[in-house]
């Protein structure tokens, strides 16, 4: 795990009985904006590191593009003059639709990263299209997924600090990928931007997980990217159950020590009669 | 805990051996529209209960308002003709100032809840008034803060599916309120609004407590609020320290089993030598 990711600052560890001064790596947070043809789209605050994933899935979790080839270019710099690059420079590709003030009527309706403005759940539902995949999972491999990912969560276990998500395929569901970020919608559009560099996305099969919860975000960005299968560590909600149904997902939560509960698309997981 | 705050999914719970259908229960995430003058200014996904107090504390957070005499109705009504609402009708005082293209501005260039635009570490800092409050906390009251909010959390225990935010205050800072959210922000928005609500927004005393990891945004709302100290179960990001440092807040990390960190300003916490 690169240095950037973690920053070490002197704390205070305090106890009942005792009080010493220490060391302490915490995960580093900063603001990255992405501008299209040099005007601002979006701020969001990332664990700096893998920008350009960053950058490609937000633009395809959103549906500017869909591939790699939408864009023709994007381009990291540093604003403040820093070595840490804090804009991103987008152009999109000649024939690529680009409707600011749809843009505009979307962004300013809302505060909920991801939500983007469809208020009611019945929008939400018809924007979703069925995720076709007849992809099946062993139950067993999707239980042994937390061992796997464990191990390579490096910075998650220096700091507590990060969320992660990874993309996981074939018959042993092995990692394929994972991304740590101090914001859980950030380390998803990752996994989203790593497949849409290598031609891959959307997925159309796979096992995504995440570190956390399943919220009803987690949920869309997981349909747009066409995994069959969102795996959480955490808690679904409501709306993620409600969504997964709608979008033909099979959404798992509480994955961990031996057992998972499958909210939606059980026929996906085989085995464990 | 009321009864809308928790929805009930049939679920299959899968292990090595086996695999049943039981009833789970989920925490309700449900979208929530926000209007002045019958224009959206946001929406977001929270769990439903509690929506005055999360419009009067997201207002205040994006400095839209200071108190309660700046709004002049705050109605909450079902769009969608169910008997929840999801749609929150504002209108401000008469005097209190609304320019709709700086509030544009403002959510157009953010994708990330509570940053609102304000991309770079300095501009975020120079937003910021130092938390003057000279007030001082015992380790040991501090230390305690866990073992008192547990029993308080009680949807968290049924679903594990929320986060949770805490105002204590006091000489053995007694728990005064306590809210969950399936959106961290939103918690904490609802105990700034809970606040407002008693004409004793900004804070200017207690602790604020929240349940997972403390951010730049939850850093940005609790300066906002004039908290003296942010208390978080799990870690802070590097962004979120250099923020309190700049608030002079005094912010804790890792707070559980009888320890926590202090990153910041730990000239507030006593006792303990």
């Amino acid at each position: 795990m690169s240095g950037e990711k973690l920053s070490r600052r002197p704390v205070t560890r305090v106890t009942g009985r005792s009080r010493e001064t220490i060391e302490d790596a915490v995960a580093v947070e900063g603001a990255l904006e992405m501008r299209i043809e040099g005007r601002a789209l979006a701020v969001t605050l990332r664990t700096p590191g893998e920008d350009e994933d960053l950058v490609r899935g937000f633009l395809a979790s959103e549906g500017l593009i869909r591939s790699r080839a939408d864009l023709a270019a994007l381009q990291l710099v540093s604003a403040d003059c820093t070595d840490q690059p804090d804009v991103a420079n987008v152009r999109l590709a000649p024939g690529v639709p680009l409707d600011w003030s749809k843009l505009e009527r979307h962004f300013a309706a809302t505060a909920a990263c991801g939500l983007c403005g469809r208020a009611h759940l019945e929008s939400l539902r018809a924007g979703l299209d069925p995720v076709a995949s007849g992809a099946r999972f062993a139950g067993e491999a999707l239980l042994g997924l937390p061992d796997r990912l464990r191990a390579a969560q490096a910075t998650f276990q220096a700091t507590g600090g990060l969320h992660a998500a990874a993309w996981c395929e074939g018959k042993a569901l092995e990692v394929q990928v994972l991304r740590e970020d101090v914001g859980r919608h950030n380390a998803v559009d990752k996994i989203a931007g790593w497949l849409i560099g290598r031609e891959r996305y959307p997925a159309n099969g796979g096992v995504l997980w995440v570190s956390g919860r399943a919220g009803a975000e987690i949920v869309l960005k997981a349909a747009r990217a066409r995994f069959p299968v969102l795996a959480a560590v955490g808690a679904p909600s409501s709306l993620a159950v409600d969504l997964a149904e709608a979008a033909q997902m099979t959404l798992i939560g509480f994955l961990r020590e031996g057992r998972m509960n499958v909210y939606t698309g059980v026929e996906r997981v085989e085995g464990a009669s």
